[in-house]
């Protein structure tokens, strides 16, 4: 099995390190403007399918430059793209769509490589990053975009693509070194583009389609302050917090069991996509796998023990443990995680728990001694 | 035709009184937690297919337990639910979503009762439950949530499927009897479970994907102040004023059409859930098929004769009645009422009404009249 | 090719003026209630239908009324659909899109001149209008509603499917003539109806269900500062300054690319209504289709000259005039548009640029040499 840390040492785009055991922070480094291009989402793309929810239960993005996290998609390539067609010719969506989806096809026979060396390297291009784009909302990581300055166009889609957003506060007005920290926005309608990196997608399902047109169309740029208000940022720090605070609400995450929040991220991301009963039905597939997950019988069975005593408590105050995620820690070693959850790592046949047998049968029984309860209240009727 | 009240009578987990004649309060009583389980659910299922929209307009669900709305559902039902299959498989969502449509199948053949004795109980349980939610969104009676104290887990879910919430606000520090009141929220994940009641999918379309997965994964727990705030709350009451409002409320949606509440909770729960161009004309059909109901002509009626007077009025002042309801009531016995509207009633024919016949001639008589005019118009020309 | 401005010179209900060369406003005459009604809609749909991006890059909808939008849909119009059906009836929603369906495939063979003179007009006129909000929501022209007074029912569905909305503030109170102005809302439940142009939806797919129903259900007036607080409408003015205010909006938006505005709009409204993946591919296909319009590549080519002096200044100053849209202005005349953009224009071949030819060489050599260097790059690995 290749491993993430290894292969992140011979990455040239992304710096790497653990603020802690579950937690991995990836800051992008383009110098100067931290541009975003196929090279930079080619290696992300690699990292993110390496993962495993053994190893890694947070991925941070960041970036490597002061000020600055990513200032937009490096415009070159998008000419590239541009310039393929006759001068002059109109391509209605549909066909640029088609030709996106042959390219995904090839590249499921590993042709993507060579593709991006051809002239159609553009094509290529755009599908990586909605590979990352999707690899980002679905692996049972959480994924926390670390804002430490500017993100303009693809920066803002990528950011707008985790599942949390903190971002640095509107430095103090004169200070020359510090003015560039902040502001978030979609200015592609300025030359005559559209956020391409879901950019409309995102904004317009978390905050309607009124909003989504004025940003898109009028309002490009948005102040930190505005993007918190607005929601699109959970929370604001200085520059000096900003990493500490992420790291630790990182931490907090990485605690969580990888089941569910894949299971979560799925229900909201696909699930609340669709029409209502479909919705409903896609939540209710992921509630009762994650319901089957070793280590959440576990953490029931812990519940049920101490459910009197929990709820008995009128100040709420034994509740705390579970609302910060302390009273069942989903580790490394843990029932769960000692069978593999990434895709990348075979499944290996594993001995039966002692105490899991144990809750199943004591849970059988229950079942068949209620059903008796039922039957003997149904004749009495 | 089984009478509501007579089967509630007999029911174990559900009080019910009426305060007014055409609102419904049902109360769930499962101390000493109020826990949400099979059995509570198949009571609220059969008394919500029960309902006619002749007697009964507005629905009030609430706890009959001071302070505690409900705690959540009930965990062991969810370990006999897990504990079906072998330990330390993992069964795909897909799988469940398969069971889960068996089980719906057999249930159309009146099995579920014996699925519920059953060691698949968990399965049967899970689609009552959501049986119930979909109840919630789809009869004709506005349902409103009066939540009367915390509400955790599958308690949060119930009152995010009623049309509308009210709830206590947070009592003051340091009384002790009131510290157990307020609170909402979806814990779930720190057990390794999500939200298996539309959870995730009612809040991610009310308040969007970011802020649906703040709550779900990381800020389990929110204040009636905060729920108020997002919007998941439509007021907050102080603890004596809670239900005298609820009734008034209720009281004045009691007298809104039946056949437009329908119409308007399925244009908005069910069209708006889907591509644009399908929910507008999802709305057109709901839109038509509620302008052909006998009472709505009546109002229309009623409000020709007014409009000149209603709308030259620059105060608004004469548009009062018909923001607040009173200018058009539509009570049982009337023309609308008088066929049934609910499932369980048989069709009846009826006398036509002499004063629609009316209504009805006048416009067919103005049509020909207008399209005499059209066609000397365009002769005209 | 029929010129806009000569068709609206006979219109019978629309006042047009251009308060500056690529905006259109569109004053709505339909005294003294300014109702809305089959007639203005059909007027209204060959109005926007005639549009061509060559000439106009923006739309303002208001009214010719003083502190009167539009007061709601004709009541009588939708008693005239009603009466078609045997009295006492009850007509599934499903037979009502039918037979709107069967209208709309009439009138792609020009029938519906022939319709709107027969008893059936009622589907005719509900077909035009939806017509109009489809046509408002898809044309590359951005589409203001300038609310001057009063917008209920139809009205305001009309100004919801704008892509922004400015309003009076709520006037003075005790200030007769002026008492008339404000006020936005769906008062259709009050008759036995819903609304019937989308409202539903728009409120839906804007504020999420609980406020949709909340509105449609109970609260069916709002003032200008509560439709403001929601975001229904983008900005208040007071009466004196609500047209200069949004001139000179609408002459910013005038400066967008055409292709840029119809895709952005497609990508929200049609794009966000459907599941994640195939939002995002929908917006892929359409910023494809973007970057490839002549005017664009100029743009990009601009931008690419003075990138590293734009992104290199802290205080982003340099930045403005992309924010403002002066960076590259989108004009008659300018090498997008000396194409047509309109569907009623026929396509011209067109003489190519130099200056494009240029860019795409120069781009085409750059590509070569990129794919150079990373052949050589993979050998040396």
């Amino acid at each position: 099995m290749p491993s993430v840390e290894g292969w992140l040492r011979t990455s040239r785009y992304l710096k790497s390190r653990r603020p802690s055991p579950r937690v991995l922070l990836l800051s992008i480094s383009n110098p100067p403007h931290n541009l975003l291009n196929g090279d930079v989402l080619y290696e992300l793309s690699k990292v993110l399918k390496m993962l495993s929810a053994q190893e890694t239960g947070v991925v941070i993005l960041t970036s490597n430059i002061d000020d600055l996290f990513i200032s937009h998609y490096d415009v070159s390539e998008i000419v590239d793209l541009a310039s393929l067609v006759p001068e002059g010719s109109r391509i209605p969506p549909s066909v640029i769509r088609g030709a996106l989806y042959v390219e995904s096809w090839l590249h499921t026979f590993g042709l993507r490589p060579w593709i991006r060396r051809s002239t159609v390297a553009g094509l290529a291009n755009l599908n990586c990053y909605h590979e990352v784009l999707q690899l980002l909302r679905s692996i049972p990581q959480v994924t926390i975009a670390a804002i430490n300055g500017r993100a303009f166009g693809g920066g803002c889609e990528l950011a707008l693509a985790c599942d949390f957003r903190f971002m640095v506060d509107t430095p103090a007005e004169g200070i020359p070194g510090e003015a560039r920290g902040s502001g978030l926005g979609q200015p592609e309608i300025t030359l005559g583009l559209i956020p391409g990196g879901g950019g409309t997608q995102m904004l317009a399902r978390m905050l309607g389609p009124a909003k989504a047109l004025e940003i898109c169309l009028e309002k490009t740029l948005l102040t930190a302050e505005e993007a918190r208000d607005l929601g699109l940022v959970n929370a604001l720090y200085s520059r000096k917090e900003l990493m500490p605070k992420t790291f630790e609400f990182a931490e907090r995450m990485a605690r969580r069991a990888p089941a569910a929040v894949a299971a979560i991220k799925d229900s909201v991301y696909e699930g609340a996509s669709r029409p209502i009963m479909q919705g409903m039905r896609r939540e209710n597939g992921n509630f009762g796998s994650c319901a089957m997950e070793p280590e959440a019988l576990l953490a029931m069975k812990k519940y049920l023990e101490q459910q009197d005593d929990i709820l008995g408590d009128d100040t709420l105050q034994k509740f705390q443990p579970l609302q910060d995620g302390t009273f069942s820690e989903f580790r490394p070693n843990s029932a769960y995680l000692e069978r593999q959850w990434s895709r990348v790592t075979p499944r290996t046949p594993r001995q039966p728990v002692e105490e899991l047998v144990q809750i199943r049968e004591t849970a059988r029984a229950r079942i068949k001694e209620r059903a008796k309860e039922r039957a003997k209240a149904a004749k009495a009727k």
